[in-house]
């Protein structure tokens, strides 16, 4: 039976990408697997450059000023890199959800930190608007996209100062003008490849602007300055990424995904403001592309309604432990089928109901 | 043509893994695979207990107040979280190589750095001995196999505070009394797994005794307290670690494979020193059994030696781009077959000179 992978991430990928991933760690490079080649060898040395230069074709940043670099350690590393490298005075953060708020927390250790906005009184069901940037901050953050509560930024604001954001959960996904932004980071494990790799695109001009000194590890002009191989990288979760680039780059680029992730946005979204079994939980106009989260309104039909789910093949759809509920991650490998075979089954409880 | 891998690192691992990790990779969970499914759902958290507890067993470490956790960034980011969460006033390093003068720089950002011994004079031939280790030092940190060099401590100070060992390239290759170590760390790409993941094992006692902030991601506590599973961990290449862990046990565990790695290295070191061809570049006392250092005493014999190799189908042999000459690295993986085949290679060529 065919399984539709819900999963918030890390999640379904493509299964060329799958099947090109599982012969490289039997047969990469004449014999050897990817696993056992050193990182300095010539085909991974490719590979890691090939992987920069799709990030940066793809967002449509190359000859910009930007480098990309893949990195270890998460967000939740670059909650803490971002901090480092940039906060000298005094930044400020839209507080969108629960990786806004570590990503604050993390950055309070260094200097002083402004909310700029925040949606946490309404349960971060909705983004913040018309809130101002003061022009002497060291720089804005935001988030996205919000992979527990649902919400996604439509548009960004014009920023005076650097703005930097995390785009874990919705990179790759949409079309946006990146080159707003002077830094966004990514963990790998939606829209780019397995866990294990954090993507980083930085415009090279706004760093080495702090007086702290800043540890080897922790410096983006380290890893810039070593092609983003100042240390042994993760070598398979970047080749896999870069094969799923790859896959994208064939399809025809965000703006080619982009269109099917609107087609199955609007298929799940209006079964959820159709079906009267059903409730959104994020406010309209802030509803995420990528993970539409949802409740059921009554609760006796829960059992009913997880079977059903399971006897279609579908996977990963319980919400986030913190808010409960539903949640539908469709990140770019997720195809339209997997997400009308959901609302038939939302729709098939509403006719059983 | 069989292959003789013996690249530095990342290096061999066994066949058997290497078949499982590309099996995983396209099912791994009753039809999903390995890298699309929840780091959350309850086979990859078997997968990561299973793993931590390996570690654990294997060093015989179990009971003893010891954790094991697998963290991302290599042994590099262990430079820095080691003095951040350890270094309150002043620590005491043993320098025998670029990996500790690495770990030196990277903890002088932090606080005064005391080099308690070093042989950077003697191009880092040798291992330091007779050095005194101060009481009231916050620890002692020690780098037990030097790859580049070729060297390895054959033995570990008895030490009065807390010993912090990088045992990166030699870790699970030969029987130790562990528990004589409070801090070990390891990037897993030799002897361990696949990069991508690094392992720590922290005596639990010796933590939350410094006064500074520690951000989240650097804080051993915080991934004590979340079961290494703290944000989104290194799925593959934990899942491979434990992979590779397994197979180390079901061959009778660290005291049967120190018994082979004996064997591989008496062979090419017997070789080294009867081939007037070769000379070792480590002092005889200090050589290590994971990496045997050596130069071709005649120039001129690079070109045949090196198409001897490529025929015999040996690979990796290269010196680190630092020191030049070559270099065996013979991780647990490789068969004493492969050190075989390069001694032949290494006493043809005295046969035709």
């Amino acid at each position: 039976m065919k399984k539709h992978n819900f999963s918030a991430g890390p999640c379904i990928l493509p299964k060329s990408v799958m099947q090109k991933a599982s012969e490289a760690v039997l047969d990469f490079d004449n014999g050897l697997s990817l696993l056992e080649i050193s990182h300095r060898s010539k085909p991974f040395v490719d590979v890691m450059e090939k992987a920069r230069s799709l990030v940066l074709e793809l967002l449509g940043l190359e000859g910009k000023g930007y480098k990309a670099l893949f990195l270890q350690g998460g967000a939740s590393s670059q909650f803490l890199m971002v901090a480092l490298n940039l906060l000298e005075k005094r930044a400020g953060y839209l507080n969108t959800g629960t990786w806004s708020a570590k990503a604050i927390k993390e950055a309070k250790i260094y200097d002083d930190i402004y909310e700029v906005g925040t949606s946490e009184a309404a349960g971060f069901n909705y983004i913040p608007k018309g809130y101002d940037i003061p022009e002497d901050y060291d720089y804005f953050h935001c988030t996205s996209n919000n992979t527990i509560f649902g919400t996604q930024m439509k548009s960004f604001p014009d920023c005076p100062i650097p703005m930097v954001c995390d785009m874990s959960s919705d990179i790759f996904s949409r079309t946006l003008d990146f080159s707003k932004f002077d830094l966004i980071y990514a963990g790998a494990q939606k829209n780019m490849g397995p866990a294990g790799t954090t993507l980083v695109v930085v415009k090279e001009d706004i760093l080495g602007k702090v007086s702290r000194k800043i540890p080897s590890m922790m410096d983006y002009k380290v890893h810039i300055s070593k092609g983003s191989m100042f240390n042994t990288p993760p070598v398979f979760p970047v080749y896999v990424s870069m094969l799923n680039l790859e896959w994208l780059k064939n399809l025809g680029g965000i703006k080619a995904i982009a269109e099917e992730n609107d087609k199955k946005a609007r298929l799940i979204y209006s079964e959820i403001d159709l079906n009267p079994l059903f409730k959104g939980y994020a406010v309209k106009e802030d509803r995420s592309q990528m993970n539409a989260t949802f409740t059921l309104e009554n609760e006796n039909l829960k059992d009913t309604f997880e079977a059903m789910l399971k006897e279609a093949g579908i996977n990963g759809l319980n919400g986030h432990r913190s808010v409960g509920g539903y949640r539908a991650s469709m990140y770019n490998a997720l195809s339209l089928d997997s997400v009308k075979a959901l609302v038939e089954v939302m729709s098939e409880l509403e006719s059983k109901a």
